[in-house]
C-alpha cells in the first residue's frame, strides 16, 4: 500500500497474551496479579473521577514521580512515568539505543517486546545466548568490552524464565559500556529480587523500569516509571513531548499515587503469591516437572514426557489458560503465573489430569 | 551526553497550556470543556474500578472499538483507538508521514504539536501559508499536485483559528494526492463542523481524528480515535502494537463508551457552549476585538489598540487565564476557551478593566 510508510514492512508487531472472556477460566497465561488492588486505590480513583475529568491531567505528574521518589529515594527529577512500563520502554529505546547500526545487546531468551521495538525503531539486536540453565551468561556481555554497542536491556527477574541476577552482577554489567544506557526492567523484582535503583547514584548509565501491572495489582490502569539521572529523566521527557505530552490521565494519576502509598497491603498481598509460588513450584516437581528457580510472579516449567504445546492446550480445554512460547530453546516450557491457592490447585489438578490423559 | 541517540538533539518538544492548580483560577487556555462529562460516564468509572483493575485491559478496544464504529456509521475494522488524539496523531505520521526527504503539507498556521511529531520522527514539513484572514488556502495545496509529497495534515477547525472548511473543500483536499493519506484532525468538530468521516468511504487515503478531550469534556481521561479505511487502521495497529500494546486503560475503555452511548447529555452540553460562543464573540467586538468566525470551543481574537502577549499577563493578574502563541503571524492573537456564562462574563469584565488601564 502506497499510503504506509516504507518501514511499516519490517515491523514484527508485539502479541500479548489472550485476554479471553470465560466463564470459570483460571487465567494464568498474562502474570497478572490473582489479588485485587489496596481498597485506598478504589478510593482514590473514585475521588479523581468526581475532581474534574473535562481537565487536562497534569502532563509531568509531578505529585506522582516525587511519591515513586520517595519509594525509590531519589530526587523527582530522576523518576520519569508513562502509560505502562511498555510505553516507558519503548521511549527509552528511542532516546538512548537509535545508535546507527551499533546493537544493543539483550540476551536471547528475555521479553520478546524488546524486539519488536526494536524492529520498529530500527535498531539492530545482538542476541547473547543464555547458558544451558536459561540463566543470563554475563561472560557473553564481558566479552562485548571494547566494542561499538548501542546499549544492554536485561529483564531482572527475567521474562520468562523468573531467574534473577543478583545487584552485583547488574553492576558488573552497568561497567562493561560505561557510555551506553544499561537499561533493566523490573517488572517483576518485588517478587524477590533486588533492585538496580540502588546503583543509579553512582552509575549515570544505569536506568531502572518498573511497573504497577504486577507486584500493585494494577495492570488494567496502566502505570509504569523509570528511575536513572536527571540528564536520562530529561531525555526521556523530550522524547514524550514530541510524541504524546499527556500519557496518564487523571483516575491513573491518582491510582498510582495510593498504590504506593498503601505498603501495608503491598507487602501483605506480595507475600501471599510468593508463598504460593513456593507450594506451586515442589508440587509441579512432583508431578515430574523441571522448574526453573523463579523469584517472579511466575514459574517456567517443562515436563521430560510431554509437549509443552501439547499441554497448553490439554489445559485449555480444561478452562486452564497458561503461557506456551513457541520459540527456539523455550518452546518446551510453559510459563504459569502464579495464582490464588485455589487457582494453583485448580491449576494441578487440571494438569495431573492432562498427564495422565 | 553520549547516552542520548543522535535524533534527540533536533527535538522541539511540544508545550501543552499550563494547568496551574490556583484558587479561584478562570482557565481558558486549554480549550477544555466547562462542563463535567454525563454522570453515566462517572458511573461506568465507578463500576469498571470494582471490576479487575488487576486484569489488563482489552489491548484491542473491541468494545469501544465497536461503539465508535456504531456512532460514525463505519466497521469496528475502521477504527482505532489512542491515549488521547495526540497518541494517535503521533502513530498516525509514524505508518504514514515516513517517506524519505518527501514534506508533509501543512498549513503554516495549525496545531504546534505537528510539528514537534516531525522533529521526533525526522518528517520534513512544508508549510503553506493561510491567507490573510488565516484560512486554510486550498489554492496552495493544490499547487502540489504531481509533486512527491508525505502527505497532508489538516486541522478543521483549524487550530488556535477555530475556522472550519467544509466538507467539500476537504473532499478537494483528499484528490490531490491520492496516493498519500489526508489526515483530518478534528479534535473541535462537534462545535460546528462537518465530519471528513463522510469521505472515508470512498476516499481510502482520507483518515480522521477525533477526541474525547473537547466536546466530551473528557480530557482528564485520554481518549482519542482514527477513523479510516482497514488498511489504514491495520497499519495504525501495526505500529501501536510494536510501541505499546495497552494504549487505553480499563477506566479510560469505560468511561469512553458510556461518553458515547449519552448522546442526549452530549448535545444539550456541547450546545450551551456554541451558544455561549456567540455571545463572547459578539462581546469581544464590542470591546473593539477583532473575533475569526469560530466553529471551536475557543475564539481567536486580537485587539487593533493592545499588545496581545502585554493584554495576556494582565488577564492573568486579574486570574484569567488564556493562551497566547508567541508565534509569526498569529503574535497578536488570544485564543480563549469558551467557558461557563459566568467564566466568559469574568473574562469580560477583566478584559474591559486591561483594555482601561
Amino acid at each position: 500500500m502506497s499510503f504506509t510508510s516504507p518501514h511499516l514492512a519490517a515491523l514484527v508487531p508485539y502479541s500479548p497474551g489472550e485476554q479471553p472472556v470465560i466463564e470459570g477460566l483460571v487465567k494464568l497465561n498474562t502474570n497478572e496479579n490473582p489479588y485485587p488492588p489496596s481498597p485506598r486505590v478504589l478510593a482514590a480513583i473514585e475521588g479523581a473521577t468526581r475532581a474534574g475529568l473535562q481537565l487536562y491531567p497534569d502532563p509531568e505528574s509531578r505529585v506522582l514521580r516525587s511519591v515513586i521518589a520517595r519509594h525509590h529515594g531519589v530526587a523527582p527529577d530522576q523518576v520519569f512515568v508513562g502509560n505502562g512500563s511498555d510505553e516507558v520502554l519503548a521511549l527509552a529505546f528511542d532516546a538512548f539505543f537509535r545508535h546507527a547500526g551499533q546493537p544493543l545487546l539483550l540476551p536471547d531468551v528475555s521479553y520478546s517486546f524488546y524486539q519488536s521495538v526494536c524492529r520498529w525503531l530500527g535498531v539492530v539486536v545482538r542476541q547473547l545466548p543464555v547458558d544451558d540453565g536459561l540463566r543470563v551468561d554475563l561472560a557473553a556481555f564481558e566479552a562485548t568490552r571494547g566494542e561499538s554497542v548501542a546499549g544492554m536491556v536485561i529483564a531482572n527477574p527475567n521474562a520468562p524464565t523468573g531467574i534473577a541476577l543478583p545487584l552485583d552482577a547488574l553492576e558488573r554489567l552497568a561497567r562493561i559500556h560505561p557510555q551506553r544506557v544499561l537499561l533493566v526492567d523490573e517488572a517483576y523484582v518485588d517478587f524477590g529480587a533486588e533492585s538496580a535503583a540502588a546503583l543509579v547514584a553512582r552509575h549515570p548509565n544505569v536506568l531502572v523500569v518498573q511497573t504497577l501491572s504486577k507486584s500493585r495489582a494494577l495492570a488494567g490502569l496502566r502505570v509504569g516509571w523509570a528511575i536513572g539521572q536527571a540528564p536520562l529523566v530529561d531525555a526521556l521527557t523530550r522524547v514524550k513531548n514530541s510524541f504524546n505530552a499527556y500519557p496518564l490521565d487523571r483516575l491513573a494519576q491518582a491510582g498510582a499515587i495510593a498504590a504506593l502509598e498503601d505498603q501495608a497491603y503491598f507487602v501483605r498481598q506480595r507475600d501471599a503469591v510468593v508463598h504460593c509460588r513456593e507450594g506451586l513450584l515442589l508440587q509441579l516437581e512432583d508431578l515430574g516437572f523441571t522448574v526453573l528457580p523463579s523469584q517472579a510472579n511466575f514459574v517456567f516449567a517443562r515436563h521430560p514426557a510431554h509437549d509443552a504445546a501439547q499441554l497448553a492446550a490439554a489445559l485449555r480445554g480444561r478452562k486452564v489458560l497458561v503461557r506456551h512460547f513457541a520459540q527456539p530453546r523455550i518452546g518446551q516450557y510453559l510459563r504459569i503465573s502464579v495464582g490464588t491457592p485455589a487457582q494453583c490447585e485448580q491449576l494441578l489438578q487440571a494438569l495431573a489430569a492432562c498427564l495422565q490423559g
